[in-house]
């Protein structure tokens, strides 16, 4: 009889549960619920655009509606299926996404008194609020323990855990105060499916600690107490409130509890894994192993890959981190990413398309993309740099914006959307190039995400910009089958699902399309990234020294002979 | 009883006559001539993007039709207007805009040998095929003969007649070596209404010979025939088709034929003055005297000054032309510009603007305008470089592109349009700094132009970025007048004109409207002026050396300081 699996994958606006069969993989059925929350699920704030809040009641009806949803539609489409055999529910999702909760784990915007507060809600990865605490720490980091910053890429973000919790005692203190403990999405969801959401009960994820807040087993876990207090007098305090041990995701967070399970139909016998980021949970759903970068190609991008914990690995200075166990047990998880890709071709199509190219985004995408396809690279003769919000990887600067060069007259809109693509490849290409220069060699690349799987041309455009082929994933829910592949570890084998992590990928994942670079695009992607980067060092780093006096024209040189070629 | 002058004007795409009275330059009627030939008037080639040829046929018609249409109306508004007391004809062109002819003065292209041939027909001020030719013309004239260099900014562009006429032997020797001689339009239109084509018998145009055809009286006229054969063996030959003498813009070219009194109902006793270009009879009718620099905004701009030339003035590096009586007779002509103004905008709306803002040319600009009113300077973050189309003043490099930086996710249409705008006058600053750092000073600004009457916003930033009140020309048709003006003189006083280009100016010119700067905004543009001139510096030259690290921080930083303040 097949034993089933649920992954939960709660998104920035909608959450999803993917139904598979623990024996390959297959996907059964699956169910979106769109928060209801917000503007479509973000708490914002008109007269602060840095900042980005959620209510966590919305994961709550999401679980819900979404699994009960999907159970049914299961049902449908194969008879023989029962929520019976449902085996594991697995959780992965957006982060650092702090919430902070009281002493019963409940979190303070469900109280009365805060529940208008955007404090006492979830502190969304996208919230900016606290950059500045970021770069106080950063400065306090480098000069008290640079070992805190090692395996972060050097940087504290304002993304991230720490930056908001300081934030919220500098600027809401009563919220903080009442603060029992501060708990990530991805380990207060698993907490409230299994009943236990006491805050030193609950499990938390080795991802979100390591990668978000400075957690390492080098060191004693968190940031030690007198580092907090340097940060702001009183706050090594909180390291009371907080953790100790952190899991990784194959991790048993415990079996679902009597009234989740009478709530969506299901058995207390379902093991419910410690969650973990989106992005990680992606990757195992791609197939990630060692030598493999795994690519989630969204609005914004991550790229992770892992290496066995027993080889050193170095630090590599600008990539995000490095985290033992933050992907899967036994291996280091490394993560980078670009800030923005998927966002800025949105914003390009939103903002600066003309109807000629059709009345709604969905025609827009599909005309520029039916025309950028047309174009030879170094045809544009245009190169931009993909900073609009910021560089992630490699240089870890927020301080940075976009940039286009080398329009004309003649320039239009399509060119424009190929150059800005073509400036997401470039970045991916530094990226890769960062991560190989410091050791950690990349034999293949897989693809996942929307626009692995919706823009060939995209992905065309990287196999010939970094000269290696681009695989797409078979799945295209890779976070909510990771989720899937740790709740079925969690369960364990006897229940019917696996013993290790590396046989249920083996087992439940694969590629499909694979793009290979064409060498004589990629002759002339090379020279073009000669001129990205030095753009990219110029603009980005205070390492670059000589004029940019050879920038157009070498641009404009490349152009020629490409249409000289092709005449 | 009152005289009249008609100004004739030939743009790019069409030519215009206007009829003013005599005594005070008030505007009778005018009539505007789309020209049939080519798209809009300008022959194109798919296949080369910079080619741009006039079928000189065109400006035939042109003058029947728009003096036959101008004459009607002016009796129409003014009943005792009689064709009898128009006493003078002016006429001004694009330049440098060569025509090869036969011996006859007949267009090579009206013989039906070369009917289809490009190359016989008018090679139009922005053909750019021969950018080979200018490079090596600049080359030699360094190596062998740097004066010719001294009075046209230090660098020969391929917009101008030896780039021209040289490509044509390059390339179509056929046509060059059927050619009796090489005309500027300028000085054709003037013979054809004369009745006298005999190439020797043409008075050429000093504007053209100066700025153009590296002609100066201090060395003998045209350039030696033993340069022209450094650039070409046998090319110096062409000098014994060419002229020795050239003429101010005031003196007669002659009476009206005939033929052409009879066609458009004029007499015979109608004089017609030599030709020149249009921005420089423009800078006339703008009222131009000494510190007096005139603006003329269109798709791209002349800024002309004059300087009495008894007085020494210098040589002033990137400063398209330096000569003597290209304006008026008495003075220095001194001819700066920038390659591409309203081009710019024209390209942005054209192609990179949603219909959310409209969805003609003219709503789109006029909600662009209106939205871009209300950001303050600084606010967008964004700059621009105003190069789409090169740079001509003070760089003197056609192989520069655009470039727009800054941007972020959520940067909207409107504040890319106020960032074009303020790169535009980063633009004209540069070379107002750069004129008066050669010692000649300027006084008092006058714009005129499409844009100077239609853009008020542009008028106001220009005042703000460049700290110096903007005033704006009472005439909208200033070539046209300026020619009015020399036609005037021409005349000469007895006939009802005037005896001194000085007078005719004084009665004929003056201004309206004008911008004051605001000094809160000026303090802000001074300091992104700073940062222009560090990608001006950058890209434009080899000088710049150091980092553009912080130039994307420091926008940002202004950009918070202004949205601070203005919270």
């Amino acid at each position: 009889m097949s034993k089933y699996i649920i992954g939960l994958d709660f998104g920035t606006n909608s959450c999803r549960s993917l139904i598979v069969n623990a024996a390959d993989g297959k996907e059964l059925a699956s169910n979106v619920f769109p928060y209801p929350s917000g503007k479509e699920g973000v708490i914002v704030d008109s007269a602060d655009p840095q900042l980005a809040r959620q209510n966590p009641q919305d994961y709550i009806l999401g679980i819900e509606a979404t699994i009960k949803k999907a159970l049914k539609k299961a049902k449908q489409v194969h008879s023989k299926f029962s929520p019976k055999d449902v085996i594991g529910i697995g959780v992965d999702t957006t982060g650092s996404s702090p919430l902070p909760v009281d002493i019963n784990g409940q979190p303070l915007c469900f109280n009365k008194k805060f529940r208008k507060n955007p404090a006492a809600m979830v502190w969304l990865w996208k919230d900016h609020t606290s950059y500045a605490e970021a770069a106080q720490i950063t400065e306090l980091a480098a000069k008290l323990r640079p070992h805190y910053l090692s395996k972060i890429g050097g940087t504290y973000s304002s993304e991230w855990w720490w930056s908001k919790i300081l934030h919220c005692k500098n600027t809401a203190p009563e919220v903080y105060e009442s603060a029992g403990s501060w708990v990530e999405i991805c380990d207060w969801i698993p907490a409230h499916l299994v009943g236990e959401l006491r805050p030193n009960k609950i499990k938390r994820s080795i991802c979100a600690a390591g990668h978000k807040a400075m957690y390492n087993k080098l060191w004693d876990g968190l940031p030690d107490e007198e580092f907090l207090n340097s940060l702001s007098p009183g706050f090594g305090s909180i390291r009371n409130r907080l953790y100790d041990l952190a899991f990784t995701a194959e991790s048993l967070a415990g079996y679902l509890s009597e009234e989740w399970a009478k709530r969506l139909g299901l058995t207390t016998s379902v093991a419910v894994a410690v969650g973990a980021f989106d992005a990680h949970m992606g990757a195992v759903g791609a197939g990630i192993s060692t030598g493999t970068m795994v690519k989630i190609l969204g609005t914004s991008t991550c790229d992770i890959m892992i290496s066995p914990n027993q080889r050193i690995l170095n630090d590599i200075p600008g990539v995000c981190g490095i985290v033992d166990g933050s992907v899967e047990g036994g291996y280091y998880g490394v993560e980078a990413g670009q800030s923005a890709v998927g966002d800025i071709f949105l914003w390009f199509v939103n903002n600066l398309v003309p109807n000629s190219f059709g009345k709604t985004q969905d025609e827009k995408f599909k005309n520029l993309q039916a025309a950028a396809k047309k174009l030879k690279p170094g045809e544009t003769g245009l190169l931009a740099l993909d900073w609009n919000n910021g560089n992630r990887t490699i240089l870890v600067d927020v301080r940075l914006s976009g940039l286009i060069l080398g329009q004309t007259l003649h320039t239009e809109p399509h060119e424009i959307y190929r150059a800005l693509i073509e400036g997401t490849a470039f970045g991916a290409l530094a990226i890769i190039d960062r991560i190989e220069e410091y050791g950690l060699k990349i034999n293949e690349i897989v693809n996942c995400g929307g626009l692995a799987s919706k823009n060939p041309l995209l992905m065309q455009i990287y196999a010939d910009v970094t000269g290696r082929p681009m695989k797409i994933s078979k799945s295209d829910q890779t976070p909510a089958l990771g989720a899937s592949i740790f709740a079925a570890v969690a369960a364990g084998k006897k229940a019917g699902g696996f013993s290790s992590v590396d046989e249920a990928k083996q087992k439940m994942t694969g590629t499909g399309r694979k793009f290979m670079p064409i060498r004589e695009n990629h002759e002339i992607y090379k020279k073009l990234y000669i001129v990205y980067r030095q753009l990219h060092d110029g603009f980005g780093t205070k390492k670059w020294s000589g004029s940019m006096f050879n920038v157009m024209k070498d641009l404009m040189a490349i152009r020629d002979q490409v249409r000289k070629k092709n005449r």
